[in-house]
């Protein structure tokens, strides 16, 4: 725990250097997403530097978790076969070591959906990542979630990111205007994105696969968390300045992203801490 | 249903209206929709002003149902659990007395397709929106639809829009090169669109969901279903004017969708009387 | 087979008129594809001149396919229930004498993946298309893929796709930096592309959609896998010059298809034989 000592000092640092290595190694994440996101986040996530694969069926799930670099789940589309996918792939992942993502998608919109998101959040991810509604959800709290938006500010969900992460012994990542990670001790806050994010569908579903591809090898969780989300608010600066609309955004996005430079994820005031 | 006299008399103004409510409200649409249209319809969606939901499995589509401003379903790419699932949220939506939309996808070229469009028109949709083909091979008149295109001209099923407008009490819209939209006695013709449009996969299926977000809270169900309808007419014109190809003809229409001024959905010769 | 021959003396006459067939014929092709690459595939085949259905449940998928120009079949997302479609459709196809392509995505991953693609090659498919990696794995040589991404380059998969289609009786292509597709026999290579394409999802999938248009009705089927081939050797090409990255290079090539030369698929250098 030494590394995310050192990134709460430098903790821009530990966001670029964990992009620098996500590039390097190319890792291959396996993504249980919904089918909204699929081909947004498979796209996202080579642009960023990974390699997904996305396998969710339960006759491969965990043979292929156990040989990815990073797992990550979704429930956006959950359905019972998927949802059984889902457990083998984590059950995979966790008996080889392999790091792991849970996007708690509209967690506490219907009785189903609750009781898939505690069961999976009760199988260990190594991060719980979600909008403030969903981390409220979560945590107990209600929030004001309608559907897939954040009805709730992170600031609101700050308190409830914490009790979580040491609930569940995970790093848990809060995002939206201002993102939040904490390990239940110590938090960063992520600053920058660009209005037109939250008006593309699936920009935080392919984030959690992004997430993976940076907790994939890395000794400084947090650090690399950060960095993920620290790419996508400097990706989503770049783009929103020379975006007409929703449209043209998400071309921009994904032609910016291989070209972020590492240092631009250092600079000061993008990755503070809370 | 004064409103609705009062929108035969403007009708562009009822279209015009609609457009302004759905971005007031940002109604919650349930959409069950097909593979190929998940994302794009989801876009497309936020960009008209609403705030879209993809929700499917039994286990929770009724309950969302019930939550939701409005609720569109389309068979393009069905299979049995996905049905149980539509049938699930079309009861949940009636009996809460959210309006709800069909689009019955390739309804005439398959047995399976056959039987499940005639079922959910069954359950009594708000609306029924569909291409030529479409509409003639539920009213049992055959049609040249081959696959997922339309082979006949809105014209040749208006007829067919009619009685299946009076039979199932619902509004019926065939949209094509011209739309058309009748409850059975009274309807309306949409003048407008680009050649691009039908080079685009899932053009139609976006367009259902939008239908969703308008009719969503309507007294004037008619001019709401007039006014997606006006709103895809204006759209597809001015990102046609830009668009080098289906390409970026796709990433225009999103960016156009957010600045369309109302006014543009009830200027002379866009909405009239058929 | 007199076209074949014709076809390798001046075998980019013939994908030139594969081209122009399809443009003239706008083949139905039922699509059997994976949840990445639905919208992305049925847009590229719309691009290139075909009529795409996205056709897959069992309860229909044989009897569509038997009304189809040709059938493609895409085990990128495959579970037990498509799996049972992908049988139906491939029967369908074969009693009607319909030609089918299969995509055997990452056959070499996982046991599951093993069994499902040997069992799919051995319903006979008309052509067989995949990367290097899974065409080694296919012939049981293990190849150095890891998830959908090919570790090997075409040339060491050329004598296992020679083997393919020996046994099989199909024709075999192998994608990559320079296409190859055999009969067994003869052999093209295809050349062009650009280094942005390994970086979208789903083109290979997309291009096997593709290969379906081609092949439809085709005298000469390995002068119509060629055309096809060279389609996106050519398109690649003139996008790539135009893309600042990964997301206007998409936009680009679904802007290009509709426009190529079929000229351009027989200029020297493009089709050539092996």
């Amino acid at each position: 725990m030494a590394e995310v000592a050192a990134g709460l000092t430098a903790p821009g640092r530990a966001a670029a250097e964990a992009l620098v290595r996500m590039r390097a190694t190319a890792p291959l994440v396996q993504c249980i997403t919904n089918y909204v996101a699929m081909n947004f986040a498979a796209n996202v996530v080579i642009a960023a530097g990974g390699a997904p694969a996305m396998v969710h069926a339960t006759e491969e799930a965990g043979e292929f978790a156990a040989l990815a670099s990073a797992l990550t789940v979704n429930i956006g589309t959950l359905s019972p076969p998927w949802v059984e996918g889902m457990r083998a792939a984590a059950a995979g992942a966790r008996a080889a070591g392999v790091p792991w993502v849970l996007d708690p998608v509209a967690a506490g919109a219907t009785a189903y959906r609750r009781e898939v998101a505690a069961e999976l959040l009760g199988l260990r991810p190594t991060v719980l990542r979600g909008n403030a509604s969903e981390i409220l959800a979560l945590a107990g709290e209600g929030g004001a979630g309608r559907g897939v938006d954040a009805g709730d500010e992170v600031a609101a969900a700050e308190d409830a990111a914490r009790v979580l992460a040491q609930r569940y012994g995970c790093l848990v990542a809060v995002t939206g205007a201002t993102d939040f990670v904490t390990d239940g001790t110590r938090a960063l806050r992520i600053v920058g994105g660009h209005s037109l994010m939250p008006k593309v569908t699936a920009m935080g579903c392919a984030l959690t696969a992004v997430v993976g591809g940076f907790i994939a090898g890395a000794d400084d969780a947090m650090g690399a968390v950060a960095g993920a989300l620290a790419l996508f608010a400097v990706a989503g600066e770049a783009a929103g300045a020379n975006a007409a609309g929703p449209g043209s955004f998400q071309v921009a996005f994904l032609d910016t992203l291989p070209s972020v430079a590492p240092d631009d994820l250092a600079l000061a005031g993008r990755v503070v801490p809370a």
